[in-house]
């Protein structure tokens, strides 16, 4: 295509809100332009990797028989109130009413509109299993848009429903998911890592994200350099080991702390260790006010409580609240009380004596608290974030930390959606039963950032050949000089017969020419220069920058032997 | 792909509201379902007849070097409200309003967000003509949808924008556009026309729609069997050579015409031939009431009214309006009067002496009527409806009608977008001028019913083999028989080398597997019977019904000679 007709906006300069270097390349580079926040337009290099993606999700998609069908964008508030999801997805769900008066969602997913669908249809086990995916936009009104594509509010999806007589089959097909996700991001030339993730409070037994390492991960992978074992860190189980350090149990006492608020402004105070002091946090779960301990060198993973807890409805206490409650601002508050507020703490509280906590009074805090003699604890149990270096729970040993890009996800989901849709089926014994289902996503236009995020150098991305806009960028220095245009016209002509060639035929100067070439980052670029008149031209690899001056007679044959090493 | 993993949900009886016989086809042949009023879910057929019928658009897309983007659905209000269409749109453009507060449109079509995204990076003549497309779905919030995907809320279009420098390089792009739509629809399987149509009062100086000659069609069609005429009655001109006939002008008199309300009543009553009654209908052009006079036989045209007040902004009076302004029901008005109130007579008006008008007082109207004499008129002009066999205004003879879908459009836009949003370039004299445009849209999931509604028998749908979800049907009568399941698996392997084929696997009666494959309508089934164990085969031409015993080992050479003949 001859690049005077396509529409690449590259830039000198990008916003410096886009911190992602994803978002900065694809801006730089021309790819996407955004309309409102969190909105973007894909121009022409983008729109042909999206085709480029979705055409290996299609091929690995229909190699294990899923089937492709496209569901609306337009869902009615009644299903999402059969699922009981229109009041609990809350306000990043893009709802609107049309001129009925009939209210709608904007899709941000599709397990009710498939699981209605497919109860109309599906009355038997012999119909199973059926696996149906889809490719389409998506919307979430995120209450911050950033990154650029990483995280819009207009989003391109592949999601893939799967419906099963029993869970062996669902175990099949998870699995058959699982490894075609792996081919699909191996293709696209991601390197993205499978990790173990939450499946949240409510359904859902079992879930994997994929997760494309890169430098500005929206979320933190917990792995093992030894092991197989990599986690997200909202699920990364902490491995608890109870000690006995034979330390003396010493005796309560209730000190000053003026204006230490922070456990470690009180460590500091005090002159102890932070692991002695302890963090009370008062939540509110499903409206029942409870005290959540940790020590002072650990963060609370709300996360694992929402899974304690078997409920999503969890959030913290209010100031206004825990001044009511307690009597105190949050900075002094303490396990123990009389108020009959349950305690639960952190394993790792368990064997640490003579701790530090809140005396319930601001201002204050006891010194040589211990659980059990001083306060009580309803439960221990693994309540925080895993530390970088703790030793992992698979026994591997320690836990490193990487940043990631979650670009999908594989999710059991068992029959939460079935039983709240009544989707049934007969089994073999002529017995109603709900469907067994799976659901799996993969962020179409987020693996578009992500295998930028992970192919470019200090001039701009260098594309994978699997989803590379064009084949060959094909310049001519000045084509205002016959001999270079028509050289340029010849080889165009010859090399499209086999290869995607982005030809620069536009009146600009060669340097603009050279860093748009470097910018936009084709696997292999011909320049036709100041030799055409000899027949000769520069052949240059964007990744590893060799170049060689080829004659013309002898450039396909050269061109298909290179292209091929790359 | 095996049936059995298809998710192909056929019908027995098809809801009584689906008319048309492409909605009816599609849901019989499960290809379809209903999610809500005007929105719809694409099951596995369908989906895969649209990926072909976007490819092909695709192809011929590039061929004429528009390339593609995607835009978002998601618009600002902001944009809307610059090129006036905020308010102008009315109720068809569904909006939403974000966690911000701020409002979106859900576009219907993308004028203003294309003339953004080009008005922001195109500076220059030298980087014209542009032309960018996409594929994607579209919402509009119909008044009354019906007829399936034919008028739907939420649908799929392909649209194309186009910017020039100069008129002369619009009217090129047209034309390669107009070429390009008329193989995409013959490539398709589709009987389109291209038609002359109208192009609304504001903006757009010529357009073409392609329209689907079908049964149901939502456009009549005027067209000419000895010439290429064609146009969209909306649009085609009535054409008018005055006649002497020598009549003598009779007295006007006033005459009672109790309970005649309607022109027919009139003439009913009166005895007279209905082309001698008149009616005047009043109408509100820009807040100005007028009265439009019309010969009895003849039907006003709003849409050329509007084109010859140059607004859009024309609607009927209201029957309490009228009462107000006339002192009578709209059944009795007509253009004698002394409230200043103009009329505009149709020019078929001028040359019938001795009318019947109405006497603007219930129950009365006059005889013997003629203008000039008795009333005036501020205009004649063409304001009606063609009628079938009269004489088209290219004179090649006598107007024809046929029903059509609408399936594309070309259109010059000019600089409407442009002047109003300040889309400017600046010209080779460095002179700022505004771009011209056009834009150029063809419905994708209309594509998709045009397609069945002329292609299908009494049994099903015969697909045209550009489009067909599958090349080849094949069967199996009983795959528990281990000689059929054997050969069936045995052919199936060979011939999906070859060809996208069904694999009816499923255990159904053999009445249903026919009755299915029927309604599916691929070109060619082959069917594994009674015969397995001879290693013979039944193939069968969906089109034109014949078959043939095949043996087995033939096979292959004997699907590919057939298929190369449908």
């Amino acid at each position: 295509m001859r690049q005077s007709k396509v529409f690449i906006p590259t830039m000198r300069e990008v916003p410096a809100e886009a911190e992602a270097l994803s978002h900065r390349l694809l801006l730089k580079a021309g790819l996407i332009k955004q309309s409102t926040s969190g909105v973007y337009s894909y121009l022409p290099l983008a729109t042909r990797v999206l085709n480029k993606i979705t055409a290996i999700v299609r091929e690995e998609m229909e190699s294990i028989d899923a089937v492709e069908i496209l569901m609306p964008a337009l869902q009615p508030s009644e299903l999402w109130e059969e699922s009981g999801r229109w009041d609990a997805y809350g306000s990043e769900l893009m709802r609107l009413t049309d001129r009925n008066g009939r209210q709608f969602a904007l899709g941000p997913t599709h397990e009710e509109v498939v699981t209605s669908l497919v109860r109309d249809e599906v009355k038997s086990y012999k119909q199973l299993p059926l696996t149906l995916f889809q490719i389409q936009s998506k919307f979430r009104d995120e209450k911050r848009p950033r990154f650029g594509l990483l995280r819009g509010r207009e989003f391109i999806m592949k999601d893939a429903y799967s419906f099963h007589a029993d869970e062996a089959s669902l175990d099949e097909t998870y699995n058959q998911m699982y490894d075609a996700y792996s081919r699909i991001f191996k293709r696209a030339g991601i390197n993205a890592r499978p990790v173990v993730a939450d499946s949240g409070a409510i359904g859902g037994s079992h879930t994997h994200e994929f997760m494309a390492l890169s430098e500005i991960g929206e979320d933190t992978i917990v792995y093992s350099e030894n092991s197989d074992y990599a986690a997200n860190i909202e699920k990364a189980e902490v491995r608890f080991e109870p000690k006995e350090n034979g330390e003396a149990l010493l005796e309560l006492e209730k000190v000053e702390t003026p204006n230490a608020h922070t456990a470690q402004e009180v460590a500091d105070y005090l002159n102890r260790p932070l692991e002695q002091i302890t963090k009370s946090m008062i939540f509110k779960v499903d409206g029942e006010f409870i005290i959540v301990l940790v020590r002072g060198n650990h963060e609370i993973n709300d996360v694992k409580l929402k899974t304690y807890f078997g409920t999503d409805n969890i959030e913290l206490a209010t100031q206004d609240e825990i001044i009511n409650l307690i009597g105190a601002k949050p900075g002094s508050i303490g396990p123990i009380q009389e108020k009959g507020i349950k305690v639960y703490a952190d394993n790792f509280v368990q064997d640490a004596p003579n701790l530090v906590i809140g005396a319930n009074e601001d201002g204050y805090h006891y010194i040589n608290a211990n659980p059990e003699r001083d306060f009580n604890v309803e439960e221990f149990g693994d309540f925080r974030f895993i530390l970088e270096g703790e030793p992992l729970s698979d026994g591997s040993g320690e836990a490193k930390f990487a940043e990631g890009i979650e670009v999908g996800q594989v999710f059991k989901l068992g029959t939460k959606y079935s039983e709240t849709m009544n989707a049934t089926f007969l089994d073999n014994q002529g017995k109603a039963k709900p469907l067994i289902m799976g659901c799996y996503g993969i962020g179409v236009s987020r693996t578009l950032s992500a295998i930028v995020e992970q192919n470019s150098d200090e001039n701009g991305i260098v594309w994978p050949k699997s989803v590379t806009p064009f084949d060959l960028h094909l310049i001519t220095i000045n084509p205002k000089k016959d001999d270079q245009r028509e050289l340029g016209d010849q080889i165009y002509a010859e090399l499209q017969q086999s290869y995607e060639v982005l030809y620069d035929d536009r009146k600009e100067r060669a340097g603009v020419k050279f860093n748009d070439a470097d910018l936009i980052g084709l696997p292999i670029r011909i320049v036709v220069g100041k030799r055409a008149d000899e027949g000769i031209v520069e052949v240059k690899r964007r990744d590893n920058g060799e170049s060689e001056e080829v004659e013309v007679s002898n450039l396909a044959s050269y061109i298909d032997n290179l292209y091929t090493q790359i």
